[in-house]
């Protein structure tokens, strides 16, 4: 396909020479690129369809990578790489070595921030802008941030330091009316009532106007005069949220108006300090099956773009535990999920229409949530936060000081753990082991097949006393893990538990494990495989086991320091075992986006990896 | 001393009974126990004189525990304590055994929630509150929330999650117009604004009253017709921050006349959804000291209580490090510093005062605190957060990614690591190294004196390429640690080098260990003493000379999980280490309060407990 003006642009320099008919032209060879794209490689779309104009305006506006324009999440980047020389490299969104889907500052110097994770760009912004100060650099800081951002907590955090500030920082609150899903909360209601207003600067210069006429001297005139001003003091000291928190307000603006759409950002321009851009965009703009279904169409895999309908794999841990939470929940009626603005990643689609009086979507609010579960659970609830494993980072005081130590019960469904594929960097789950070990009495399952999964949550749920986490990864588990002799809730086995060698692994690795044994065994080389469930504590059942063998090699999806690994080992030595000991896990750096199986080549965790390393070949 | 009233105060029943002239009596009464309990055992006191009258409105018009109180912080909950039959106990406040200076559920039924980090009580209470809706508990949840919590984001979560919903919760702002030290931004500015009207809800009748008075029928008042429609609008849908969030506001009401308490609590009472009531206190309220210089007054060690001059011990850590800082902020004007309401006790006082430009008072924003320093360091700052070590729980997605996968250099400069003492189980600062250690590229130093600790910071400016966390306890040093042999950065050594048992420690244990060497010494038993100042990364020379002993005793103040112990045991062990090998850390446990002292000994991490271990006695 030919993209007449897309193909030309090098850099945000190229736009600026355009006519405004020939940017909406623009606009529409961007969305069908980013539609083509996305249908062939996986991505955000919805979001990115709604930002198209916006971000042509902002480059338009502003100049780049001067003026340092912050995305939040990176969910609305799409455009902003295709006008920042990216354009050619397009086709690689998301895969190896190829254009990452957030942005990445080692992409382009137009990257100002890393960004995955939620409600990071204006505080960001702030401290660029601040340092802006100190190097007397009058250069803009533009933080774009959507609605559903603005109901994480740091967003606040950062409007309270900003707003009384000079830092020349303009936000633009990119209003689509959707978080992941549906956006919720009284935040999400409050910019439904000034998104009303036609315009709300035209309000209040028309106001000014008719109270200015209002004649002085008769008795109610008096009465009316006090009361204008007290008005006057309510209209322009606290007309809007925004304003109460001392942040210039302009809008609400069409963000699909690219005339519009300069203005304001002129107009934001012009404003010596803080100023809020509010700009109203519709979330799927120009795919009509995204803007039917913004949700299904916010983070997608391939797709055809006809019917909009996605090529799945089908089935997931995420759909069987949303089925057995289901099952669980219309027995007990204590059992409440949350999500942080994820009903439909993490599978709580079902438990949401059934029990919509316990469930409760919190906006992408992960600290709250767990909190909120922890106020639950003291009232008598048996509260679920269902999260994946990358955003659970946000919440690692709160599980220690609002959950742990009240000595309260909740359960960390914890999806995504591990290698998530190609979201990448900011993505993937290969934390959660490492901190979450570290807080008192939580135990900590990672299943790797479906039963274990359902077993795990039972004992949740009815045997085990304090909170418990279960780790499950993207996607379904390998059929091989019907091999294991399942043993108990601890562990299963598979290979010769007579050999001296010893393979040790938990969730998705054991599906490569059990290849590697397989394949040494027809090598003459018998192998014992421990499949962990429990991880923490650990089972003292595979400790004893461990301190008969000679040597043990433990393979780990999730960082080396604070690892399970590490703990095995550090039990054994104090033990006495005089073995050899063997961790492969991610050593000290962070994951690149690739897919699963690649990753696990390049992180030597798949089992052809597996068996060079039992070899000795490395 | 006699308390005629507060005496006889066994149960919050014990109060309704009382006039409201008996009810001041008793104010006194229980501001004189406050100022002499502290003056003796320390503890937080201007902010607990401000909630007297606060706390004995809230037991007189609510019925706790079926009404749950959840206080924030705890700063404010000594009144509740002498009010729910702890008054007899009440003298071995934040002493071994003794009662919390936090809320503390095993103490109380009437303690719901632990609260020691802030901005927890508006989730936890929604969470209580949604509980009861589902229990068909119609009794009241109330949340009292000091204005300095409301600088922290997770308070805007929960009231964008409870704004919108049908939860009775009563959220009561105690607004004495400070957080720890002064409060800072915009929010605390909006609450000037609305604090200095008279009553706020007499504002909107008044208007309302007027408005009904302007005439039909004009062109004039055709316009104001529309005129009124608007601004009814305004008054009645956003008129305050609070009623745009969607919590009914009542307010502002003065927090030391009882009556007005009670009328304003009576009234939230009869909201039929989520209210906030805004009360006004001044913090340190009846002791001139306390009242003069507030945030000194906040959390203090013993003092004189007619001269308010603290009965200090002189020099600290943090002292040391506000010093040096200067030192380099003179030469280096790259240098910023940044605290979370926090800057007396993190020794910020002098760098505020001389580089206001460069010093970033955040309010009790820990997780902006971070990103806002990214920000910084991506235009070119050095960023400098000094911060206890709880607090920095919070912290640990935003250094995850927000600093360390962006590659952005900043230094966490973590005071009150390890054991703090009196104020118990929520403060310790236990986690740091265990959650730190998982972090790439994070370098962790932990001097055990001042000369390391200047080092320390002098590379962490000026040589090390990635971010650094510095780690220090509270107090100051003992002078023991000058016998240390010093080696390079990475550890010091101490005792017999040839010996065949080594004992490795760092930060404050180094202290304890040259006296269990020395002990040890005197009875024949030569020890080889380590004072690792580099924890992570692991110091390969630590390492070799580890690998050619028999024996190696690991102390550790903090977590085992995660601990710089079990990493070294694993490194140990894959090298082929075949002696023996202990570690005596904290055990999967929270810490209880005590002096420094007791807690050393109670954890077997004093010079005895080392020396009983090495000896083989336990």
């Amino acid at each position: 396909m030919e993209y007449k003006f897309l193909s030309k642009i090098n850099s945000p320099e190229d736009i600026k020479a355009l006519s405004l008919s020939e940017l909406e032209i623009l606009s529409d060879e961007i969305r069908f690129k980013l539609i083509d794209t996305v249908s062939k490689n996986g991505g955000h779309l919805a979001s990115n369809l709604g930002a198209v104009e916006l971000t042509i305006a902002l480059h338009k506006v502003f100049d780049s990578p001067y003026d340092q324009i912050v995305f939040d999440v990176g969910h609305q980047c799409y455009t902003h790489k295709l006008l920042t020389g990216r354009y050619k490299k397009f086709d690689t969104l998301r895969t190896k070595d190829g254009i990452s889907g957030f942005c990445r500052p080692g992409e382009s110097e137009h990257d100002i921030f890393y960004s995955g994770h939620s409600g990071t760009s204006v505080s960001a912004g702030l401290g660029l802008a601040e340092a802006k100060i100190l190097n007397n650099d009058n250069r803009y800081v533009i933080s774009v941030i959507g609605d559903g951002s603005f109901t994480g907590g740091m967003v606040y955090e950062a409007l309270n330091n900003g707003g009384r500030g000079k830092a020349r920082q303009i936000i633009v609150l990119n209003d689509n009316k959707m978080s992941i899903s549906e956006n919720v909360g009284s935040f999400a209601k409050y910019l439904a009532v000034i998104r009303t207003k036609p315009s709300y600067m035209s309000f209040k210069a028309n106001t000014e106007k008719v109270l200015s006429k209002i004649p002085m001297g008769t008795g109610i005139a008096r009465e009316l005069y006090n009361l204008k001003t007290d008005i006057k003091n309510k209209l322009y000291s606290q007309s809007t949220f925004f304003e109460d928190l001392g942040y210039r307000y302009v809008g609400p603006i069409d963000g699909h108006d690219l005339e519009q759409l300069c203005s304001g950002l002129k107009a934001a321009k012009k404003v010596d300090g803080p100023v809020l851009l509010h700009v109203i965009t519709t979330k799927g703009k120009g795919y009509e099956h995204a803007e039917k279904s913004p949700s299904v169409f916010h983070g997608i895999s391939k797709f055809d773009i006809d019917t909009g309908e996605p090529i799945s794999s089908g089935g997931s841990f995420s759909d069987k535990f949303g089925e057995y939470l289901c099952e669980h929940a219309e027995k007990d009626s204590t059992i409440c999920a949350i999500t942080a603005a994820m009903k439909t990643g993490t599978g709580l689609e079902e438990f949401s229409s059934k029990h919509p009086e316990r469930f409760f979507d919190v906006g992408i609010a992960e600290e709250h949530a767990i909190t909120f579960a922890g106020g639950l659970a003291k009232n008598g609830m048996k509260p679920i936060y269902a999260v994946y494993s990358t955003f659970l980072q946000r919440c690692y005081d709160q599980i220690v000081h609002d959950i742990s130590l009240q000595k309260l019960k909740m359960i960390l469904a914890i999806d995504r753990a591990g290698f998530v594929g190609e979201d990448g960097e900011t993505h993937h789950g290969i934390f959660d082991v490492a901190f979450l070990s570290t807080i008192p009495d939580l135990k900590i399952y990672s299943p790797c097949c479906y039963r274990s999964l359902c077993a795990d949550i039972n004992n949740a749920l009815y045997a085990d006393e304090y909170s418990v986490a279960i780790r499950y990864p993207r996607g379904k588990p390998h059929e091989n893990v019907s091999k294991l002799r399942y043993g108990c809730i601890e562990m299963s086995e598979y290979g010769n538990e007579d050999s001296n060698i010893s393979v040790v692994t938990y969730g998705r690795l054991t599906t490569q494990a059990i290849i590697a044994v397989d394949e040494l065994a027809q090598e003459g080389i018998n192998v014992h495989l421990i499949s962990l469930n429990q991880i923490k504590p650990l089972p003292a059942v595979v400790l004893e086991k461990l301190l008969t063998k000679n040597k043990i090699y433990f393979f780990e999806e999730g960082q080396k320091n604070g690892s399970v690994g590490e703990m095995v080992a550090f039990e054994l030595l104090v033990k006495g075992y005089k073995g050899e000991f063997s961790l492969t896990a991610i050593e000290n750096k962070f994951v690149e986006q690739a897919t699963v199986e690649q990753l696990l080549n390049i992180y030597n965790l798949d089992s052809s990896s597996m068996i060079k390393k039992i070899r000795g070949e490395f």
